[in-house]
C-alpha cells in the first residue's frame, strides 16, 4: 500500500498546475465577457480555441484516453489530472480536450468502433476538430435503467430507422457537434440485456430534431452546448452505423460508465477545492460583526468538515480508478456506485456552505458557486439518482447473509 | 389555546382556494409562454393584468395590508392567505397585490409617509398600478447588520443627494417600477442605530443607474422585476421625499422586516407544499424495479419528512402572527428569527427531495421546482444569512444564565 | 386561532413549577444518594414517596386524567404540565402520580375497566399505593404491529390461561408493581384487528416468572421499577380479568397510544428544556482558548437550533393534543404519528449536542444527560420504529392522489 | 499509488482472522457470562487469559508496537489488524496484548523510558502481565488543551510530589492496573509547552486514591477496568520516575497521540463492520409488513450509506499511517485532526442505525450495539471534543490565505 502519485502523474500534475495558473485562470473572465456577449450561442467561446492550441502544444491533450489512440495513461494516473480541471470545469476540461461528454464518447469508438468508424468520427474528435453527444436518457423512462429505453432502431433493408425522444443530451445543442450515439432497441424481445444497441447518427441526419435547450437550475450551459431535448423521427442511417453488432447497446453503456464516473467525480472534486479555496479566500477578507469571518466558529467548522469530506472522498475515488485498473470494471462495481453515491452529494453540500459564506454573491454571476452547484446537483441525478445506486449497494451487501 | 382558523380566515381561505382553482393554476402556462416569448422583460406577462383586475373584483386585493388602507387583517388572519399564494409564487402574489417588495414598501408608506408621500405613491401601488423596490443590500457590506450601510444620503439646502451601490433589489429591473425606498446614512456619527433614513427617489431620478439584472443561481426573475444593481450617484430628491425625519431609517427597517418575514415565511410554506404535491402525484405516476415509486421506502420517507415539518413550520409562523398581533414586533422577536431560520432551510430540503424524485426533470424549465429551489435558497441569504440570526438567538438565550 | 394557555393551564403551571423549585430541584441530589445507595432495588428511592405526600397535599395529583376519576384536564390542558414534570423525568411524574405506564393503565382502567375491576385496580393506583405494568411488546416479533402478537389467551371454563414471552415491560421489576394488563391473542383466526384482547394479571399469579431487568445502553433504569422480561407460562386468571370483551384488545390499545404519545413527547420537550439548560449554564461558565464557551459560534449554534427546535415541537405537540380533544385520537391521526416521529429524534440531537458541550462529564453519572440521552433515545424504538409511523403516514398522504 | 496490502499485513490478516473465528467470536458468550457473574469486578474475566495464551503461543502479541520491542510492523501494517480486533472490541484487543491504554504507555515506555523504567514497567507489561494506566484528562479542565492540565509534579530533594485531580482514567479501577503514567506541571512559569512533565507512579503509592468508576451511558466498563476518578494527594515518587526530563511531557504527549488515534479509528472500523454485519444479518432473518427488512428501502439505504461511508473512513486513516510512517507524526497533522474528527462521529451514527434496526433489543444487553455506540460515542470527547479538532483543522487551512 502507497499513497505518493507515481512519477509520471507528478510530472504531469505539476505540468497541468503550470497550465492553469498560466492560462486557465487567467482566461476565465474572458471566457465569461465572451459568453455574455453571446458570440457563440450554444458553443465555447473564441478563447478556448485559443487554449486547445496551447494545450494541444503543451502535450497537455486526450488525457483522459488510454492505449495508443490517446496519452496512454491509467485511471490512476489520470485521475488526479482530471480533478485539476475540475478547478475551472467550464474551461479546462475542453482546452484539454478531455470534456464530457467527448471523453466517453471517444472510447467507445476507440474501443468498439469499426476502422472506419474511428476514422470518421474518432479522429476528428481526438483532434479537437468537432464535438459529439451521448443520446441515451429519455423523459418517459427511468434512466436509471438501461433496460426500460423506448427509442427504437430498426433494421429497414441497409439502413437502420431511429425513432424515439431524448432529452438532456448534454453537448447536443453546439454547432460544432456533428455525431451522437444513440442508445435505442433493437429487439425488444431478446433478453433484457441483450435488446439494446448503440448506433452512430450524424447531428444533420434528416429527422434529427435538435428541439431546445433543457435547463439546469435556470443555466442552459450554452457555453459547453447545453443539453438538448432531441427527437427523432424516421431518422435513417446506413446499417454501418450500428456499433458492434446488434444487441450489444447494454454492454457498451457499462463499458463507458466506469471511467465517466472516476472522471465526474474527480472533476467534482476540483470543484470541491475551488469552493474551499474561494471560501477560504472570503473568510479572510470580509469582516462581520467586528472580526474577519475567518474567525467565526461556524466558518471555521464548514472550512474543517470540507476538508476531511474531501481528503476521503479523493482516496476513495483514487482506490476506485486503482481497482479499475488492476481487476477491471467488474470488480470495482461496489467502488464505482460508491463514489457515484458519495462525491456528488458531498461536494453538493461543500458548494452549498461556500454560497452560504458568500451572501447573496454566491447565487450570483459574479462567484462560479451557483453554477458548480447546478453541476454538481445535476450530477445526482445524472445516470440514475443516488436512491437506485444504493439499493443496488445495499442488495448486493445483504447477498453475503443470505 | 385553539388552533381553528377564524371564520374571516375561513372564509377568505374558501374564496383564494377557490381563485386559484379557477384563475391561477390555469394560468401558470400560458404565464410560462409569455414569458418565454420576451413580450414584457423584466416584467410581468400579460396574464398576470387579467388575474388582478378578476382578483380586485373578487376582494382578494391588498390582503396583506392591515389598518384602513389595506384589507384590515391581521397578521394571524393574513398569513394562511399568503401561504395559498405560495402554492404559485411568481403569480398568485402578484395577482392580487400581495408581491413583495411592495407589500412591505407599502406597509412602510401607510405607518410612516407623511400624506403627500402617501398620496403619490401609495394609492398607484394600492390600485396596482405600479410597482415599487427597497434598496437597502449592498454588495461590499454585511447586509445582515443595518449599521454596515455605506450609501450616503448627505443634505444640501432643500435636497438630499444620495450615493451608493445597491444590488439585489428585487423589483428595480421591472420599467413598471416606478420608485425605490432608499437606506442609507445621514449621520454617520450619530449613534449607530440613528444613522440610517430612508428616502423616496423615483427610479427615473438623473444618476439613478439600473445597471444589470443579478442572478440566482442562473435565474433573472425577469417575470417579477429581477435582482437590479443599482449605482446611485449624485442623485437629488426634494427634502419632501426623507421618510420620516432623519436618523428613523433603522427603526422602520426593523418594523418592515416583522411582517415581510411572516409573509416570506407563509409563501415558503406554500411552495412546500406544492413541492410534497409534485412529489406525490410523480410518486404515483411513475414506476421504477416494477412498482410505483409511491411503494418505495426511500420515497415515503421523503413525504414523511416533508409532512411532519411542514406541520411544526407552520404552526411556528402562525404563533409568531399571533404574538405580532398581540405584544407587537419586539415581543415577538424571539420567534421572528426562528422562523427566519427553520424556514427557507427546511424548505430548501423539501424542494431538494422533489427534484431528486423528478429526476433532471426536476431541475428542468418542465417543472417549477428548480425555481422554487432557487428562490427558497436564497431566503436563507436575505436580510442576513441564517448563522446570523442563530448567533443573536443564542446570545439572547445564553443573556438569562448570564 | 390563540396561543396563550387557558387560565386553568396557566394557574397550574404556576403551582407546578413552584413545586419543582421548592421540591423536585432540591430532591433530585437525594434521590441519587439513595439509588446509589440501593436502598430501594427496582424501585422509587425513599423521597420519593416524600414528595408524592406534599404533591398530594398540594392538588397536584393525577393531573393527567380527565373526567371523574382525575382532574379532570383536557389533554390540551394536561401537556405543558408534563412539560414541566420531564424537565427532572425521574422524579416528577412518580411524585405527580402521573407516570408511565401507570398513567396509561389507569386511563385503560378508567375507560375500559368494569366496576370491580376499578375498584381493585384503579383505586389504588390513583391513590399511589401501587404501580402497574402494560405488557405488549414481545422479542420475537415486530412490536410495531399489534397483529403479529404472538402471546395466547385461551379460555379454559372460568379461566384464561395465558401463555408467551414479553420484553421490556416497564415498572414490572419493581415489587410495588401488582398488576399487568397482558395483550394477547384470544382469537388468532379472527380479523385482524379482533384477535386480540387485553387481560388483567396480577403479578404474583403462578406462572408469571418476571425473568430478568432488560437494559438501555448501560442503564438498568431500577428507580422507576426497569423493563422487564417476564414469561408467562399457563398463567391462569379468572373470566372476569378480561379488560370488555374478546377481540376489543387492538381497539383498547389504539385508544391507550393517543395520550401515551402527548404525554411522552411533552416530557420529551421537558427533558430537551433541561439539556438546554445545562448547556447554557455549561457554556456560561466554562472556558477555553481564552473565552468562555458561550461566545464560541459552534456552542452558540447548538442553542440556537435547541430553541428553534423545541419551539415547533411544542406547538405540535399541543396542536395534537387541542385536535384529540376536539375531533378525538381517529381525527388526530396524523398528528399523533407526526409527533411520535418528530419528538424522539429532535430531543436526542439537542441531548446529543448537551453531551458534547459537557465533555467527558456529558456521559458520566454527575450529569443527567446520559441518562436523558437513553431514555430519549428508546422513545424512538417503542412502540414501533419511526420508520414504521413514517411509512404508514407517507402512505395516507399519498392517498390523496390515487 | 497503490492500495492493495503488502505481504506481511496479508499474512498476518489471515491468521487474525482465523483467531478470531476461532477463538474470539465463541468466547464472547463465556465473557459475558463471566462478566455477568461478577467474577472479576473491574478486571478481565478469565477466559481472556486463556486467549492470551493462545494468542502469545500463535504470535499474535504486541503487533501494536515498532521496532525491537515489539511486532516491528509498520503504522499501515498494523491499521487492518487493529480494525479486525475492533469487531470485538471488549476481547480481541486484551487477548493480543494491544489494547488501550496499555499499548500507548507502552510505546511511551520504550521510546521514552530510561532502561530502568523499561525494565520494570514495559517487559511485564509486553507480557502481558501487569496493565497501566493513563492519567492526562481533569474534570476541572478543558482536557481539549494539554497546557490547561492543573495538577502538580513539585521536586522535593529526590522526590517528586504530586497533587491533583484526574477522572476517566481508563483502566485504572482495574486491580491488575499496577502503573499509572501521570502529567502534570513540573513549571508553570515555563513556555507552554515546555510546563508539562509525565512522571511514573505506581498505583500502590500512597496518596493514590483511586475513587470511583465513572460511567458511560450507565456502562462502567468493569471488564476493561473501567475509567476511574483519581486523587493524588501529596503521592511521592522519586526522581527516578520522571520520563526524560522536566518539561518533555508535552512532547511525549503528541508522540503518544498520533499512533493512539490510528489504532482508536481503526477500531472503530472494525467496530462499524460488526454492526454493519449485524444490520445485515437482522435485515435477512427479521419480517415486517410482509417481507424482510433487507428488502425495505429505508434498511437497504442504512446499509450501502454504510458501506459508502466505511469505505472512505479506512483508506483515510491507512493513509494517516502510511504518512506518520513515512513523513511522520508532524507531517501527518492534518490526516490525524481529519480521522478524528471524521470516524467517530460516522461510526457512531452507523452503529445507531444498526440499533434502530434491531429495536428494542439494539440498546439491550442482548446485543453488543448499545456497548459499541457507547464506546464509538466517547470517542467523541476523549482527547478533545471534534469541535476543538475542526477549529484547529481550519486554521491551519485558512492560514494558506493569510
Amino acid at each position: 500500500m502507497e499513497f505518493a502519485y507515481d512519477a509520471r502523474t507528478e510530472e504531469l500534475r505539476e505540468r497541468l498546475l503550470a497550465f492553469m495558473d498560466e492560462h486557465v485562470y487567467p482566461a476565465e473572465a474572458v471566457f465569461a465577457e465572451q459568453v455574455e456577449a453571446g458570440i457563440n450561442p450554444w458553443g465555447a467561446p473564441p478563447v478556448v480555441e485559443e487554449l486547445k492550441a496551447e494545450a494541444r502544444r503543451q502535450g497537455l491533450w486526450n488525457l483522459f484516453l488510454p492505449g495508443e489512440h490517446g496519452a496512454g495513461l491509467t485511471n490512476l494516473q489520470y485521475a488526479p489530472l482530471a480533478e485539476i480541471t475540475g478547478r475551472s470545469p467550464s474551461i479546462a476540461p475542453a482546452a484539454l480536450n478531455c470534456a464530457a461528454p467527448d471523453t466517453g464518447n471517444m472510447e467507445v469508438l476507440a474501443e468498439f468502433g469499426s476502422e472506419e468508424q474511428r476514422k470518421q468520427w474518432l479522429e476528428p474528435l481526438l483532434a479537437g476538430e468537432i464535438r459529439s453527444a451521448f443520446a441515451m436518457t429519455e423523459p418517459e423512462v427511468a434512466s436509471s435503467d438501461a433496460s426500460n429505453i423506448a427509442t427504437r432502431i430498426e433494421r429497414d433493408g441497409d439502413e437502420y430507422v431511429v425513432n424515439g425522444r431524448k432529452w438532456y443530451i448534454s453537448g447536443a445543442m453546439n454547432p460544432a457537434c456533428k455525431i451522437f450515439i444513440v442508445m435505442g432497441k433493437t429487439d425488444p424481445g431478446a433478453d433484457k440485456h441483450r435488446q439494446q444497441s448503440m448506433i452512430l447518427v450524424p447531428r444533420d441526419t434528416p429527422g434529427v430534431d435538435v428541439r431546445r435547450g433543457m435547463k439546469v437550475f435556470g443555466y442552459d450551459d450554452g457555453d459547453h452546448g447545453g443539453h438538448a431535448e432531441v427527437v427523432f423521427t424516421d431518422v435513417r442511417v446506413p446499417v454501418a452505423n450500428l456499433l458492434q453488432e446488434e444487441g450489444s447497446g447494454f454492454a457498451i453503456a457499462q463499458a463507458r460508465l466506469g471511467p465517466g464516473r472516476i472522471h465526474h467525480c474527480m472533476r467534482l472534486i476540483g470543484m470541491a477545492e475551488r469552493a474551499v479555496e474561494l471560501m477560504c479566500r472570503r473568510a479572510v477578507e470580509r469582516t462581520a460583526f467586528g472580526k474577519p469571518l475567518a474567525q467565526q466558529g461556524v466558518v471555521q467548522n464548514w472550512i474543517a468538515e470540507a476538508r476531511v469530506t474531501i481528503e476521503q472522498l479523493r482516496l476513495l475515488v483514487l482506490k476506485t480508478a486503482w481497482l479499475m485498473d488492476t481487476v477491471g470494471n467488474k470488480g470495482a462495481h461496489t467502488e464505482i456506485q460508491s463514489i457515484k453515491i458519495a462525491t456528488p452529494r458531498a461536494v453538493v453540500g461543500i458548494i452549498d456552505d461556500a454560497i452560504q459564506l458568500h451572501g447573496a454573491g454566491g447565487v450570483s454571476q459574479d462567484t462560479p458557486l451557483g453554477g458548480l452547484y447546478a453541476a454538481a446537483r445535476s450530477l445526482r441525478l445524472a445516470d440514475g439518482p443516488d436512491e437506485v445506486h444504493k439499493r443496488s449497494l445495499a442488495r448486493r451487501e445483504l447477498k453475503k447473509y443470505l
